[in-house]
């Protein structure tokens, strides 16, 4: 037997993604926009609601959807609160405002309303038995007042009454609503994991004087270099004690040096494993001495996880369940045939102990989370199962939910989402070897423009310790300069890896390698921060324009804008509400000037086509006067291939005097 | 506390609805392609496969995926039975795979492969354990010679014997593999619902002669005028008893003169209601007698279920409590105010029987089935419960999944779409008012070629009794032709609201109107079937067009192509395997001839270039030969509007004489 069916559909709710499998991803004080599909069986009119709650609370917030046309509902809540929120949707046949219509109607058509009037005094009676004070005294006197007695056309008034609507919108009889299938997730991450600005070193080349190894207290005495640069993340490759077992030397030699340091990934020595700190770095308590003295400086420490083990690491003896054995009885070193890096042990998920080893390495990430660490990046997250990292930082999240995890995934599309899907706050991107005008519009429209936004936040990194792209070693100066102001445009989050990015460090280990030559990776260097021509400047520069222009503190704004010349890209970002406006222009080619005539969506910016508009080269300090038609722009690599305009929009005070806004 | 994390991801299969809440929509004998992201962390190789079966067997059909790139997967397969399949995905590592990948590289390098060797000859150990003969044995021969003993290289080489491969696929360990989360449907429609030419006609009008009430007998003479010209489905409005209360007059007018027959769908009177014959038509035992004749000439009666009451209908009187009422104690009417229509009381599906009425309703259906109707062109289905819906033909299908529903709703498109998702197989659609090209690009692209067509099937009409569009009113003969032709190769399946359409009766009832002067909806009307340029010879071609062209019998494989002229419409169609293509070109000015160089996409058609391709008119029955660059083509509104093509390919015979195939 079937009971009364449900009228209301509620449909496609957005954003959801994998039917509410994942939540959607927010930075603190957001918004989420929700649309929806509502609709019924005839023309009543329909009234619904979108309700939010953090998670864990029990008490629903609730606001009315508004119809945006075709079927399609609206609304939006801010989260304020770092966690998680859930978000749905209800919906249900609003019998007065349907008979409203159907009132006005008859009016209008000059027919007899008697029973529309007793039938309408009917539901705002009832309306009055379930509303409190001072609802209820009020809708018993309209019900009183429509029902009879008075002049018809004075009962219509009261009947149409504005007021009359909102108090019966107040009380609407709910009992037939219809729900959203589903309930759907918002994480909510600090503003930092939205809008973050890195820099990664390896500590133990920041040593004053060369030769010596570098120490948490010389990256102390960097600090004020990398702050006064504008940086507030510092990411250090591992710090725990290196293995010796098959150590690589120098430019991953096979072999290593006796005084080759080797590679910090290959972890754990006799010293201890992921939760030891390196003998020639420091300690725990110098750890913590840097920790204050970066957060003094508004800088915050980021660790490396990366998880794997040196043949020397404590794992390896303690735990032989952890890892593959080879049927000759020795430890399955990692291999992808023929590399052999037999310096590095992988771990091993699908042993019977697996459980009992992602209870482990949970361990060192609460290790660290208790030292106070609460950003980490974590090394080739797609090398293990993607089920295991959801579960690992939803562990982390639930009593550290302000904790981001930056995944450092260099590989296929739907790897890297998933892993973003399953938790981690930014991810590494192909950023890195975009570098031709279409294929940066059409790899960023598919991060901003798509679904993929509401879950995958990209961290751009021109260069990182493994890879110098061959746009930077081949193009000079004016190619970092390009991949500098782009990286710290298209996104909210960037970073670089210095002091090689900064002085401009290109030469490559051999031809065709994106490895460095003499690597950090596997010798300590000592670098001059004063060296000629280095970027510090324009660096810092950069950095207080993304500060002051919350326009590129964000992502989904971005929009590209045609351009005539194949070399020169162009794009804008815009707050919401259009009082920030910043539009870029970079020559993408590092070796000739290009000039080309910009011609802007002057609508689409809300910019007054007639008054025209300034545009303000925050880089340079120079303005110009830019209308709707074309604008000339002209940028010579030798001495700045990118503009960083601030759009100032012309304002008239009441003394009939302009500025720009 | 944690288990083993499955390593192997399944998301985003397609075709799927609303996260699977609804069924996809296939005719018997049509394949389902289904395409999904599998992954996992690492380079391992992955193996997977569809699984499906009918709903009920217990029994799984299973086929492997095949990886299309970029980690998706794609599996068909076909449905051959009427009813509901499900299928799903699953997916897992295939460790015998990856072995080999690495074994095969490291031989490459010259690496030592002893370690290997051994580790494959266990995993071939372990699968002959598990394997049956003839597999086991050979496993078990395949596992010791691996193993050792041998030549090094000859071992290797039998490692990476296809045939052991293959084996070893047919024995894989799937103790760790992923399944999707969802099981999804796909409703099997019979072949009619596909491919259906649809005729309505008012069987009160069939007389043979002026001024009497047609009956089944009549409608039966009539039937080899409509089998002739190639309709496979005829629909009769309601054939119940009409109403006298209120009953409308000629042209909609709000009172009848005593001869007026009142219109078929204000249902019931005192000879009954929706189980009724109207007396004036015949009887159960005629209208059995007009299935069998229809059956016998490859026709099927199609009937109309219009879920409404006149005043008359004994449902008013024995179920008041299915019924709205007015505070004067009154039923409600239908009405849209200012409209009235107070021959006909809607059904009160909020009402607290609303169980028992859709029981009963459900018992009208049950009734014709019965009577062995398996068709039912559904009147306005939208201004019912939507799940109402789902619910009655789940319920009808479930024994008679041969059973066809058409809706004939004309609403908003989300009310559309979901009343196709929730069941009906057939819907009526815009293209009534769709006239221009771009309109029709577009309209036919969402139904097409996007995620729709999945679910909703339009049948074409281009005239109903409720709808003279305003092309036809002011085209002339030239606008019924051109409307045919679209109707008829747009979609699979059309109709024609007759005889008017082919006598191309134009005459609105006032000037903006869509309502006929003089409908049959309110009087009957005597045709004269042969009246001059009447297009029954023309309907008659392209039906016979339609029947001999598979390609048109299908609508996914729609492809629109460019014509520099706005009034020139141009697509083709063609089966999978491009054996039947057929190219149609409209010109969509009933007014003035227009012409148009054509350039076809040869490559996306797999025509030869360099041969070229005969194009012959199927309507004309004239040949053309045609060529990758622009081919001329004329069309005279006045003499006809329209090209239907078959494509022929040149074919070379072994004694090298062409033809065109």
């Amino acid at each position: 037997m079937t009971t009364t069916f449900k009228r209301v559909i509620i449909e496609n709710v957005q954003p959801e993604i994998d039917g509410g499998r994942f939540p959607i991803r927010r930075a603190m004080g957001e918004s989420v926009r929700v649309t929806v599909d509502i609709f019924a069986d005839s023309h009543d009119r329909i009234a619904g609601e979108l309700k939010y709650r953090r998670s864990g609370e029990s008490r629903w917030q609730r606001l009315p959807l508004a119809l945006l046309g075709n079927d399609r509902w609206q609304g939006v809540f801010r989260v304020d609160a770092v966690g998680e929120y859930v978000y749905t949707v209800h919906a249900w046949i609003d019998p007065f405002a349907t008979w409203a219509d159907r009132l006005g109607k008859r009016e209008a058509a000059g027919q007899d309303p008697e029973l529309d009037l007793r039938e309408g005094a009917a539901q705002v009676a009832a309306a009055a038995r379930c509303a409190t004070a001072p609802d209820a005294e009020r809708l018993r006197w309209f019900a009183e007042f429509i029902g009879g007695g008075e002049r018809t056309s004075d009962r219509v008034r009261a009947a149409l009454d504005p007021d009359l609507a909102q108090m019966m919108a107040r009380w609407p009889d709910r009992s037939r609503e219809s729900t959203y299938a589903r309930e759907l997730r918002v994480r909510v991450e600090r503003a930092l994991a939205r809008f973050s600005t890195w820099y990664e070193l390896f500590p133990r080349s920041c040593a004053t004087e060369p030769g010596r190894h570098g120490t948490f207290e010389d990256v102390i005495a960097r600090l004020p270099y990398i702050a006064k640069m504008g940086f507030d993340v510092l990411y250090l490759p591992p710090i725990h004690p290196i293995g010796s077992t098959h150590r690589k030397g120098k430019n991953n030699r096979a072999s290593a040096d006796p005084d080759d340091p080797g590679s910090p990934w290959a972890i754990g020595g006799p010293e201890g494993g992921h939760t030891a700190v390196h003998p020639q770095l420091g300690n725990l308590a110098s750890f913590q001495k840097l920790m204050t003295a970066a957060r003094d400086r508004g800088v915050e420490v980021a660790l490396d996880l990366a998880f794997q083990c040196s043949p020397d690491h404590p794992f390896v003896a303690a735990h032989p369940e952890w890892f593959r054995r080879r049927p000759d009885g020795s430890v399955q070193y990692a291999e992808n045939p023929p590399k052999k890096y037999q310096d590095i042990f992988p771990l091993d998920f699908e042993s019977e102990q697996g459980g009992a080893l992602a209870e482990a390495l949970l361990g060192i990430v609460r290790f660290w989370v208790d030292q106070g660490v609460r950003i980490f990046r974590v090394d080739n997250p797609h090398t293990k199962p993607l089920r295991f990292w959801e579960w690992l930082i939803g562990e982390v999240k639930r009593t550290h939910p302000e904790t981001i995890f930056l995944a450092e995934a260099f590989t296929r599309p739907r790897s890297m989402y998933r892993l973003a899907k399953g938790g981690f706050t930014q991810s590494y991107s192909y950023f890195t070897w975009r570098n031709l005008k279409w294929e940066i519009e059409q790899y960023f429209e598919i991060l901003n423009q798509t679904s993929v936004a509401e879950f995958f936040w990209p961290n751009l990194w021109p260069n990182t310790p493994d890879i110098l792209p061959e746009y930077l070693q081949t193009g000079g100066r004016a190619a970092f300069i390009v991949r500098l102001v782009l990286a710290a445009t298209l996104s909210s989050s960037y970073g670089i890896y210095g002091p090689v990015f900064e002085l401009c460090e290109a030469e490559p280990r051999e031809p065709f390698s994106e490895e460095y030559l003499d690597s950090e990776k596997y010798q300590i260097r000592h670098w001059d921060l004063n060296a000629p021509h280095n970027l510090k400047d324009l660096i810092t520069r950069v950095n207080r324009i993304r500060r002051t222009n919350p326009a590129l503190q964000q992502n989904r704004n971005l929009l590209f804008h045609a351009v005539g010349n194949e070399e020169i890209v162009c794009f804008s970002k815009h707050t919401d509400d259009y009082a920030n406006m910043v539009l870029v222009v970079v020559n993408l080619d590092p070796h000739h000037a290009h000039s080309a005539t910009l011609q802007l969506p002057v609508a689409a910016l809300e910019l007054d086509d007639e008054q025209g508009f300034q545009v303000h080269d925050l880089i340079r300090d120079t303005r110009y006067l830019w209308h709707a038609g074309g604008n000339f722009v002209a940028l010579d690599p030798q001495s700045m291939p990118a503009h960083i305009f601030r759009i100032r929009r012309k304002v008239r005070t009441e003394h009939d005097f302009d500025y720009f806004m």
